[in-house]
């Protein structure tokens, strides 16, 4: 088996060869669901709980229907209104869910590390759906599949990824995956909305979007995330635009065939010129979302393959 | 195949032939349920998503349940916690969404033609349940199934639709279904809470019950929508009910096996007197929200029928 | 057959024999959980519908789970948003539901004898998932599933239930259900949070913590409800835990193998320490919950051979 892992934490612990598993088995279920098929049977024989400590419509809503159309029984919790307010620590919340016996426990946390402490305090397969500024990986999967399927491969492109990168667990994972398959990574914005110590992420840092796009063969452009910006610097958006946001002409200086993408939810006219956004020559934001949907069931597929190896009587490998 | 629809927007685009072939479909589902089965497989290859931009018990539990009895996977969105809240718009949500590859989606929204929007921007078949003023085209087959079966037909009867029709899209499609379906329909409210340009309706329009009730074979209720009164005209209770309420008084000049009707909540003692809700051997207002399951069971099979022939290779029928 | 309800409301009608064959029946399904088992029939003709009028964390996880993995579809509103909002009453909304023909319906409100209410109203089976200060049997049963376990049988075991036991539907529903199997409980905690009239429960009373722990073989906790004192006596948490809490010390008097017990969620270092809690000798907090869904399992595949029975033609039993 190539992909050895017991939990999707972040990209930092995977292989090359186990991220490239994933995303040829994810590109086999994006080209089912394609031609029809919303059907499986891989997690037949497995719980799925979503724990979401933040709200998410779009990668809570990805996880459920993964893990539905694979056959999982499939519980969301809205953990906003928890037993955490009757003064339940998280692990508690943890163990207490973990008791039920899921196999698999999809978790959104507020606070970075929050989803590697759980991960040693259960006995299932845990996947990290975003924590705080530190990682989400199928995020990170996810855009990678969508740059594969566009561009033909995953190595030796230039991908400017652009905007509050400081406050980012997406830009993160992406340093890390595209790093990992050899690819050049330049991220562009404000240097108040970049992260102290970004010289050591092996990356070119530019604050002109104009020189940061420059022969870019995918422009990654991030949202604005002013909930996250407790006091410091918050720029106007029409300034922020006008400086930052994408638009034709700054879009101009990247290759012609350039790919955009965004993360969502988009934010017109601040990050990203609507109509930029809606060129289905140039951008693949719906694409992103499709694939998120292909990369969460072939995560799961991959973790519950591993785990019923664990379990399995004498360690014999399924 | 009689019912040609992709989506369900209204009854405005229905044939009557259609009507009577999804309220036909209806009641093969309505009567296997009385008889305890649970499951089909109708939607076995289908995933429904629910969109409520406004909260509803009845109407969001009804379509979910009819999903699931007819096999689909079915994931329900709290729209009021989602990504609109981050600044992205209704299209982009439903975009979103829409890239989930979902095949039935269903919408309730508070603005008039925002569900006929988006099935202009999405590859799914689109269900309204109810959008701001302008219709609620499962309620208005509920009723007819309901109607139907109470009266053994659904044509040249008198239906008195009495109460705040101003604000109700329950009103205006049933007004709709009524009329195409060749009955008389009569409106009885205060002027304050009928509709401008009511007269275009096709319709009688009273203002008196005594008048309006007068030898109807139907009596249909409908609740005092206060949360869409802005400003303007809110009646007192005490006051609404003596001249509009429902009570055995005023029931008397309807016709001696004229039914009573409810779309529900009802507001006991402000609508309708609750010895007459209880009344079983007048009020079909629980029959109403069982219908209501069926109907929607008929309406999302139909529509599933079309999408798997529109898909079909050289768009053979299936 | 052993167990002839038809509902669940309490553990007051159950017979000693119900009790039994329930728990046996729970035996067999936690042991196959534990063994892997995800899937099973029993309620795959059944739709399962769940109202929580309070929230609740593991409640509700746990019916829900417990209902998806017999097969049954699930469906659990958020009863806070619902049409009680728009001014309908209880009992409508349960009628509205029970029209769409469910078979199981569980229901959580804050008002005691609202849930019989309840049953008399509707056609399906009927389990009580905390009413007020009444009844919680489902909680009652799993922790006497996991005394069987721990201690091997059921009967002649002394069990102290200590703390808020005023507010706490889970103490009565414990100490029904273990007078019924002839066990000795006694009861303990301050003066103001025992109820009126505790005398005639056939328990034993003590307000301290050393005497009331002495020889027991379980120590059940529980907790401090701050959210139910209405005004009157409200504890320092800190003071409460001195005289109160279960630390290593208080429960040195207890039986050397007595076991610790709690039915979450827990205010750690109020009602009980961390490190007892937490002590896989004698903490069997996490087992409380993993029973919890076999019990629940258990109860609604009893519950929904009853409902087939009787709804068979000429009564034949299943």
């Amino acid at each position: 088996m190539t992909f050895t892992q017991s939990h999707l934490l972040g990209i930092e612990p995977l292989h090359p060869v186990e991220i490239t598993a994933l995303l040829d088995l994810a590109q086999d279920y994006a080209e089912a669901a394609r031609a029809g098929r919303r059907r499986w049977d891989a997690l037949s024989d497995m719980t799925q709980i979503n724990m979401f400590f933040e709200a998410s419509t779009r990668t809570q809503s990805s996880f459920e229907l993964a893990g539905k159309r694979l056959g999982a029984e499939v519980m969301s919790m809205a953990m906003q209104s928890s037993s955490l307010k009757k003064g339940e620590t998280l692990i508690d919340t943890a163990l207490t869910l973990n008791a039920m016996r899921p196999d698999l426990l999809v978790v959104r946390h507020p606070n970075s590390g929050a989803v590697d402490l759980l991960a040693q305090k259960v006995t299932c397969a845990v996947l990290n759906a975003g924590d705080g500024r530190h990682e989400h990986p199928t995020q990170a999967l996810l855009d990678a599949l969508t740059i594969r399927r566009a561009k033909g491969r995953l190595h030796r492109l230039t991908v400017a990824i652009c905007g509050d990168i400081a406050h980012s667990r997406v830009a993160r994972s992406n340093i890390l995956l595209l790093g990992k398959m050899e690819n050049r990574v330049r991220l562009v914005g404000p240097p108040t909305l970049m992260p102290a110590g970004v010289s050591d992420f092996g990356v070119e840092v530019e604050d002109d979007m104009e020189r940061g796009l420059k022969d870019a063969d995918v422009v990654m452009m991030l949202r604005l995330q002013k909930e996250r910006m407790d006091g410091g610097f918050i720029p106007s958006e029409r300034e922020y635009f006008h400086r930052y946001g994408l638009d034709a002409a700054k879009l101009a200086h990247a290759k012609p065939d350039a790919i955009v993408m965004h993360p969502g939810p988009m934010n017109r006219g601040v990050e990203i010129d609507g109509t930029i956004a809606d060129d289905i020559n140039r951008s693949v934001i719906q694409e992103q979302v499709e694939m998120g949907v292909a990369v969460r069931m072939a995560a799961m597929d991959l973790l519950a393959r591993n785990l019923r190896a664990a379990r399995a009587p004498q360690g014999v490998m399924a």
